[in-house]
This record gives C-alpha cells, sequence and structure tokens, in this order.
C-alpha cells in the first residue's frame, strides 16, 4: 500500500461516529469500501428489528470510506435507501459500497446491506456526493 | 390524552435506538411527530462534521414515531434523504416528520432535519411506509 | 413584468418537449411553477392507467420551469418520485414544483402533480439541481 | 417461448405511451427488459439537451416491462433517479431495467439509461413496484 494510500486508510479509520457504533472496516480499495457491524440489543426500534437508523449508518459509513477513499474530500449529496428485509438483534451486518461511475464534481454510488448468515440482502441504497476541490490524502498526481 | 394515545406513545417512547443516541421526543400527535439531538463528538465524521447516519438516524426516528402514531405497524420501505447543510458537535439538531398521504397500505411523510441555533435546513427526506395488518396500541374503533 | 422575467418566460416556453406533450403553462415566478396537462389514450401505460413516465415529464417539466426561473442555468440531478394515485385518459393532472431552498450551487425542489377533478394527490417528488455559472436570462444585478 | 410468455409480451408491445415514443423492445426475460430510442428534436427541452423526462420515461417503459414479465400486475411505487450525463438530438439511448430482489408483495429493481455511441452512463435508478394479487398473462403454476 502506497504511503498516501496508507494515510486515507488511516483518515477514514479514524470515523468517531463509525468507532462509536462498533462497525469494523473489513476491506477498503479506490472506489470500494466493506464494513461489518453485529447488531446489539441497543441498535433496535420500538418493534424490536434493527432500526432503520443502523442500517442506514452502516451503509452510509461504508459509502463515505467508498467515496473518499482518493483522497479527495467528498459529501454526501443524496441517498436514496429501499429496505428489503427486516434483521434482528444478534445478525451480522456487511455493508458494501461500490463507485458506479464519476462526472465531474459528482460521483454516484451503490449500496447494499446484506445479512452475512442468511446472505439475503437488507436493504440498497443509490447515493451521490458532491467532490471538493479540497484533498486530505495528498492530491493526485503528486 | 386517550387510553389508546397513551398506549401508542409508551411503546414509542421505549425505543431502544432513539434512547441510546439520545434523541428526544418533543411532540407526538396523529401523523406528526419532533425530536431534537444534542450533537456530540461521537456522531462526527471523520471530515469533523455531523455523520450523515446521525441526520438520517434523528429523522428515522421521527418518521417512525409519525408512521406509527395511529397505532398501526407502519415500517419504512424507501425514504430518499438530500443532504443541504453540514454542522458541528454542540448543535442542536431538530427533526419533524409529517404525514402526506395515506393511501391504502401505504404513508408518504416529509421530514426535515434543521439546526435550532441558526434556523437553517440541514436535510430534507421523501419517505414511504408500508402499513400491516397489526395494531400495537389497540385498533382504530375499538 | 420586467425585461429579465420575459426573457426568461420565453426561453421556458420554448421547450419542445413540453410543447410535444401539450403540457401548459399556467404560473411562473421565482422558484415557482405550474403546469396542467390533458391525458389522452397515446399517454397510457399496458394497464390502462396514465404511463409513470407522463407523471414524471409533466412534474419535471415544472421543476425545470421552477429551477431555471431566476435566469441562471440549473440542470437536474436527482429526482425521487412516490407514486401515490393512477389516473386514466381524461385526467386533467396539475403539476406545481417549489424552491425548498438554494444552497451554494445546488437548489431543492418540492414537486406535486394532483389530479384537477378529484384534488387528489398522483405524485411527489423531492428533487435537486446544479445551477451553473451560466445564466440563459439576464444575471442577477444587471 | 411458452404461450404464457407470448401473451405477457404481447401485452407489454402494446403500451401505448412507449409506441407513441418510439421506444422499440430489444429484449425481454423474466426480470429484465431492454429498450432503445432515437432521440429526436421534439425530445429536447429548452436548454438544448434531452429532456429528464424523456430520458426517465424510457428507463420507466422497460422497469414496467421488467417488474411486469413474470406476468403479476406490477405498479411502479417509487424511482429514484440520479442524471449523470446530458445527450443531444441524434442520441441512441439504451434502457435496460434488471430486477434485484423480490421480497413479498415488493419488487426492487435496477435501472440504467447509456449513450449507446459512446458507451456512457446516463442516468440510473432504483426503482420499486407493489405486485397486485391480479394476473394478466396467466398465473404462475398454470
Amino acid at each position: 500500500m502506497s504511503t498516501q494510500q496508507t494515510q486515507i486508510e488511516a483518515h477514514i479509520l479514524a470515523d468517531p461516529c463509525a468507532n462509536a457504533l462498533g462497525a469494523r472496516l473489513v476491506e477498503l480499495r479506490p472506489g470500494y469500501a466493506r464494513y461489518t457491524l453485529a447488531v446489539t440489543a441497543a441498535m433496535l426500534n420500538f418493534h424490536g428489528m434493527t432500526h432503520g437508523g443502523v442500517v442506514f449508518t452502516l451503509g452510509d459509513i461504508a459509502f463515505a470510506a467508498a467515496s473518499n477513499s482518493h483522497g479527495q474530500v467528498a459529501v454526501a449529496q443524496n441517498v436514496n435507501i429501499t429496505f428489503v428485509q427486516a434483521t434482528q438483534a444478534g445478525a451480522q451486518l456487511v455493508a458494501e459500497a461500490s463507485e458506479v461511475t464519476l462526472n465531474g464534481p459528482f460521483g454516484l454510488y451503490d449500496i447494499r446491506v446484506t445479512d452475512a448468515n442468511t446472505g439475503q440482502l437488507v436493504a440498497r441504497s443509490q447515493a451521490t456526493v458532491y467532490r471538493k476541490k479540497a484533498w486530505f490524502g495528498g492530491q493526485k498526481g503528486e
């Protein structure tokens, strides 16, 4: 891994919200990130299922990592999430975010959250970022 | 407040995720809910701003309360969130969810998260639920 | 109406797609537009209802007018449409697009399509534009 | 092709809106459809680019075909479209809709519109349907 990639990964790993939640980075490469999360009782909603906010947040953590993986500051603009399957405490969730395309200052991503035990799709999102002129991981070509 | 409304509010107030996050219910009535949240350092992302997952989750908590406010079990199907303005630790966020329309088993909601100090819009969502046949708060008309 | 507003309205009224469809501009002011459309047999889908593409297009025509109403070139980035109610041939549809907020190069809009005869909501969208540096109607302040 | 599949395809091919627009069905199989469209001057917006409504409609035609390809009546509930690249008169657009998953009465689809000449992505959507109890092409298992 290059020095630049090491810097980028260190920056992404220092995410306070991801660490407070207990999300664990499994894979990070340009345009792609995968995280896992063990669902606990504190992550449930009043119907006893995993809270939609937790499912979204895990996907959003992967999305932020994938979209910032080039070292350029990318901020979320729009996320459309469809919830497919409910899960419960004890579930192992996996979130994957993949770059679909970059066009000018924008980037489009596909996010999938699945249940590792059953292999079933839990939620899927289509999401866009706006890429700022700032770089946090050393500018491309430096 | 009727016995049924008291039961519904007690059910909604027992949301483990909302309580773990520190979201506070301010107002609940049929088709509408408002919550507040004080943003802490643990809720930030790796750019030092409030994590998109936290903003979404606060809105989702209000959405769940508004859409379940009739006592009928409603589950989120789709949420489209647009992020408008970044906020930082110390911000006081307010989330409001309002019913736009109910049509058959579906319900459509508008969600707004604002910064209480500046009055500025932080994020806005359009969201849908599927209303199940089950009731948790005493069936309408009972 | 100022000369600038007259230029803007003339530009918007020359939309080939809106004119080919038969959409009629009813009201245009900064940040807002309203159009009507009479649904014909050629606008139906294979289930005999108004095609989702027609409902979307009418809303999109109003959205384009509202978001370009300042004279600055605005291009659609994302539109999230929820279909609420089916309509049939002979229906009179009304589309309204309203500016929710402008933030930097972005703009957020609310779009509603209703059935003029019943007053019912047919579809509702949340939509964003990217505002370019180019102006087609004379720059603001000129 | 079975008798049932022939009936389904005939039903889908009789779409008045798709035929009025000039969209051409290229491929149809369970859970998948592909259509093409030649962009004409009447399909442009007031900036001289292909109208967003036309891009959406082509994708929606493919989505309707893919989601109704099993013979069960499916109606669109929500479509989130992200516009990636503008095109002009003379462009050959291709729309593909693919089933991501079916869960209970719901179905989730991925829609891509591309420019056949450049191979570039023009728009991408995530879309859901509600599947009714009615069948138009002979019930599964009959």
